[in-house]
């Protein structure tokens, strides 16, 4: 039978797995719960065994499967060594060499999932066709990804692709998770869009469908609100996309990528957004109109598995 | 004997060789003038004889050198195509074929000037044992390249670590020759840190030393004056500092070098300018004290025939 491979997806509730063919066609996913209870201690056995148990049921022989890759939330040395990922709770460990034990010596590579749903989108969604992509995800946080000739740079101290940190506002006051002031991802996250909205309400009086929903407002208000044409959401809309497009100039006159391809729960605005987000890069970016263009992401949550069964590939 | 590489150095005015080692050993370096009349045709021709009689010379057999790196003061794309070379006159030509043509096919091999140079301070220079660097050249302009995996990142359209055009200052209102408003490079190459003392002298009536200098004055003027204690200059070096920390900091959240090596006439300001930048890439970059250090260039204007000759050892 035709070999496959393994892509696994580890967040801090649910692990995504999929089992896909080498030339990247999905057979099948499913999830596990991450059990991070005693020191997350179950949950490279329970990945193994889901894996190990799907197998059989598929009837796939694990001399048939090319590999697994793994996509960790936090920062993963070359080696696979995980000095400390806090969703799950894992310290001073290896998974991926854990879980090639568990796995029968089977090739198992780990990554920073930000980078590895980079990685799948450039195999087999937004970025497909590509080779150098740099994917923006727009979530809680805002994550980068960079890809360069197929590859993932990770960066070698963890940093590659931490666009969400990159500083982008003198003055602003509040500090950012990472310690910083002005982050992007204080402005352009979905948590960010929706503190510039409520920032917004507050300095001014303008009318806004927004004000209806107070401080409980979300990102996706603002951009359903900004598309109906709610001048207070278009302000907030319009500041993100700025700070988006200055950045992704930045990355163009540095790694210049073919593609920039924005996912993440914010980039269900869609075209909208990327029209916006592409007015500001071309601004920002005047030195040549031959530079990478901006796309939307297209593999949603599966990015992640898909560019875990790609990093194997290799 | 010892296999040989050629690196060459294509400047405006005069064109820069090397032949070294393989192991990185400069044996013997020379120049010969860049006649850039009649359309540039006599440049490569020119090369060629040049490399011949030095290597005849030398009693160096052609089957002995492994090839030849030309540096490009322009874009180059990755199959040696140069679309335009300004400042050579070269058009839609392929100058590494052509060289190679006249070298009796002697494998050679194009990249853009300011990329070469990074690989060559990587090589045998700021960044010697290092595999991933950025260098950023202070000179009339700012140039920059990157590095991963020793290998260049010349960027899907060219551009590759064009940060002195990466956009930094919201209240500029002069244009930069790139067409863009705010660049870097307006404001931290040489020519840039002139404008910011003779802005400063005519905003002002803070006494300095500079004001004996008048329009005349110059960078080198500039920083001399700001390690004397000037305060007018000091500022000026503060501001270029801050911006170079500033993209420093981009650098290191999008591919995290393990260091960034600092050249170029503005460079041999030394320590004390690299410990201004320095302060400002750590207020920016707050997210890990575990990044890319800053170091000095070391190979002046050799960089280019190292980088070059490094170039067709891969």
């Amino acid at each position: 039978m035709e070999r496959v491979c393994i892509g696994i997806d580890v967040g801090g509730t649910t692990v995504k797995l999929g089992i896909f063919e080498v030339t990247g066609r999905l057979i099948d996913k499913w999830e596990i719960p991450t059990r991070t209870q005693d020191g997350a201690k179950y949950i490279l056995p329970d990945i193994a065994a889901s894996i190990k148990s799907k197998l059989q049921e598929m009837e796939i022989e694990m001399e048939n499967v090319a590999g697994a890759g793994m996509g960790i939330p936090g920062p993963v040395m070359p080696d696979g060594h995980v000095e400390v990922c806090v969703n799950l709770g894992w310290k001073d460990m290896n998974p991926q060499r854990e879980l090639s034990a568990l796995l029968g010596g089977l090739p198992v590579k780990g990554g920073n999932d930000a980078n590895v749903a980079a990685l799948g989108e450039m195999w087999q969604g937004g970025g497909k066709g590509y080779t150098d992509i740099v994917m923006v995800t727009l979530g809680t946080g805002v994550g980068g990804g960079v890809i360069i000739d197929e590859k993932i740079v990770p960066g070698k101290h963890g940093l590659g692709g931490e666009i969400g940190h990159i500083h982008v506002r003198d003055e602003e006051t509040e500090h950012c998770n990472c310690g910083g002031v002005g982050c992007l991802e204080q402005i352009a996250s979905a948590t960010g869009i929706a503190r510039e909205a409520r920032r917004k309400m507050a300095a001014s009086g303008t009318p806004s469908v927004l004000r209806e929903k107070g401080d409980a407002v979300t990102a996706k208000d603002v951009l359903d609100a900004a598309k109906a044409g709610d001048s207070l959401a278009d302000e907030v809309v319009e500041t993100a996309s700025r700070y988006l497009g200055l950045v992704l100039s930045q990355i163009s006159m540095i790694v210049d990528p073919q593609v920039f391809v924005i996912g993440g729960g914010v980039s269900k605005a869609g075209q909208f957004l990327v029209d916006k987000i592409n007015k500001y890069y071309q601004q920002y970016a005047v030195i040549s109109d031959n530079k990478a263009t901006i796309a939307l992401a297209k593999l949603g949550n599966d990015a992640g598995i898909y560019g875990a069964a790609r990093m194997i590939l290799d």
